[in-house]
């Protein structure tokens, strides 16, 4: 499946993206509008303190076909108590009347400095000038404008043929440490001219989002705003999708395709990064194990300057397995870097295949692979290295 | 009660630290001796994978009584299989040659690079020169060799009096990576002329380890090889120490007060570290929830980039918590940074109270305290700020 980084338009879909002032002079406001109520299916944060847009934006899920998202940069509306509350659905209020829709049509997602009111007043002016904005080709600015301290804006798009009608996703997202309460956030959209129930648009992106963007770790941290939001217009026409059917099942494979590249493009703009880090366990006992195994290794600082630094040091990296209390037998393990193998059967590998690891650690995306040789348990996760950057970043920004 | 950041001679010990060739110029070998077989306790590495010496010591502590700790730094004699076992042993063995005592009754440790066999020959001459050098004023010695990333040598001692005798405990330690294959491990040693049954030793140096050295993080991670060892001479005289008596309470609070002083040295000296940081979370429901909120809070590199920056931002200290998934309510939680309130009630504190707590960061020592405000548990864990300096070193060192 080919997902190219590029924005189009979806039938059934208009998007834009202006400076509305919340920033200084960035663009800090998008809309995406479907022209008639659309499917929709999200996944949030699952931090057991939210943001007040995510409060929202749960309830109005509840609706199960939306009109939009408004989406601000530059504000996050998190630790406001009741006001932010007041002030999330006031947001997504004024949306509604530009679309001439109920207040439960729309969802909201705000992401930027945490504990400073949604400066009102520039919305009641914006969020007119975004509405008169919208076009189908308004997907690339709405990508920018929802940026906050990402190098780039991140969009991923496929077209399938389903029964015979071409069927696009695009998708677009932010984001790039997992939580700076000040700047980040991951945010993700994605709109489909499928046609697709909302129940089931939700079971598939449960699955994909449970595989691509819970499985994204820049720094170990989730925010308390995360948000994916998916819709799907049904513009392109035909008979509404049907669970288990072969169409529903080759949808969700172009929707994982999409979810992987934005992913991928988030863990390789961490904040700091200069690579994109894949971290693969196989061979683990149980899918818990894996999960801690993978989730421990790429959050470990050492690893991850290990790989900053060029060095394929699997002592590293199996110490932090073992620190998690995982059993594992040296003899049994493999581990490769950068596709080297680096130690198996119980030793290091010679200094040739150190050589041609260190070389291979060149390169702007890496694999860590490790199989534990026990079990049958694999998993995976996306991260970054760490390096003086994240540091510059995050000390030297002051709330 | 006074603990002195410096060694001296106690009663029934003797302690050299040379330099015997496995670095290229540093001290890189130590050993601590009892005149007569003293009373012993240790305690290891949780760690599911352990290194050579610690398995070998394990299996000697058995025995319930030891003649000294023989250590080495440049060579941690990990990963080496059934070779690094018959090592580890072998290096007892010709400590307990110069001494005229059993295999058994030497504890061994190695600290330095992974991978690479011990070298014997070098030890074999070294052991006999260490052993010649042995002498009460030996611990100053014996805490430089034992060093690897350690920008300095870190000594505590205390005297107390218990029963009309005057009683020393003098400690070292050494770690400056929580694991660092290569270079790193704790390794912490305690001598006192107190006269105190193994198993009574082993109970107190357990609770008081859990305390102190197991409340520590540099970065998270825990090496193959961490080990503290106490030996009690009885040499100061009087009779057995027996458990439950003021004499036993008495005791345990000054090794307390050692252990503890050696763990904030441990934590200041973190690698890269500007300050030494202790994070205090109380009002928890249980002690669970208390322990994995002051862990995510203390290894969270937003936290731990933010003090480095001068930063008091509670936003980053709080969604730790949330992303941990222990539940809190923001009216009933207070967080205070290097002793001033920066959130309380639900909300920021204001401009005064955020400028008071930036020059409070300006401290070498910085307390981060939560008050969750839910129930009556509570945990500490000492660490240290994240820095460009750790980057480098971590990145720039290749194996």
């Amino acid at each position: 499946m080919k997902v190219r980084r590029e924005t189009g338009p979806v039938a059934g879909f208009r998007a834009a993206g202006i400076h509305a002032g919340i920033k200084k002079t960035a663009r800090d406001l998008a809309f995406i509008v479907a022209d008639a109520p659309a499917s929709v299916a999200a996944v949030f944060t699952r931090s057991t303190i939210v943001g007040a847009p995510v409060e929202v934006s749960r309830r109005h899920l509840a609706l199960g076909r939306s009109r939009g998202v408004i989406v601000n940069s530059g504000c996050s509306n998190v630790a406001m108590g009741e006001r932010g509350i007041r002030d999330a659905r006031r947001m997504a209020g004024l949306a509604a009347r530009e679309l001439g829709c109920e207040l439960e049509e729309i969802l909201v997602c705000s992401t930027g400095v945490i504990g400073q009111p949604l400066p009102l007043d520039v919305l009641r002016v914006g969020i007119p000038k975004v509405a008169l904005a919208l076009s189908p080709d308004g997907f690339g600015d709405a990508s920018e404008a929802i940026r906050t301290t990402d190098t780039h804006a991140k969009p991923a798009r496929v077209t399938l043929r389903l029964d015979g009608r071409e069927v696009t996703i695009q998708g677009i997202a932010k984001g790039s440490g997992m939580i700076e309460p000040n700047m980040a956030t991951m945010l993700s959209f994605i709109v489909t001219d499928a046609a697709i129930p909302s129940k089931l648009l939700q079971k598939m992106l449960g699955r994909v989002a449970d595989a691509t963007y819970n499985r994204l770790s820049v720094d170990g941290e989730g925010s308390t705003s995360d948000t994916v939001v998916l819709m799907a217009s049904g513009a392109c026409g035909g008979a509404s999708m049907r669970a288990g059917s072969d169409s529903a099942r080759r949808f969700e494979a172009a929707l994982h395709a999409v979810c992987e590249d934005l992913t991928r493009q988030l863990a390789r703009d961490g904040e700091g990064a200069t690579k994109l880090v894949i971290v693969d366990v196989a061979g683990a006992r149980n899918a818990d194990e894996a999960d801690r195994a993978v989730r421990r290794i790429g959050n470990s600082m050492l690893v991850k300057t290990a790989i900053f630094g060029g060095d394929p040091n699997w002592g590293r990296i199996m110490q932090t397995i073992g620190a998690e209390r995982i059993p594992w037998h040296p003899e049994k393990t493999r581990v490769h870097v950068g596709g080297v193998a680096v130690f198996a059967k119980g030793r290091s590998a010679g200094p040739a295949a150190r050589a041609r690891a260190e070389k291979a650690l060149a390169a702007e995306e890496i694999r860590i692979e490790v199989d534990l040789g026990m079990g049958r348990a694999a998993a995976r996760l996306y991260t970054c290295d760490l390096t003086y950057e994240y540091i510059r970043v995050n000390a030297e920004y002051t709330t």
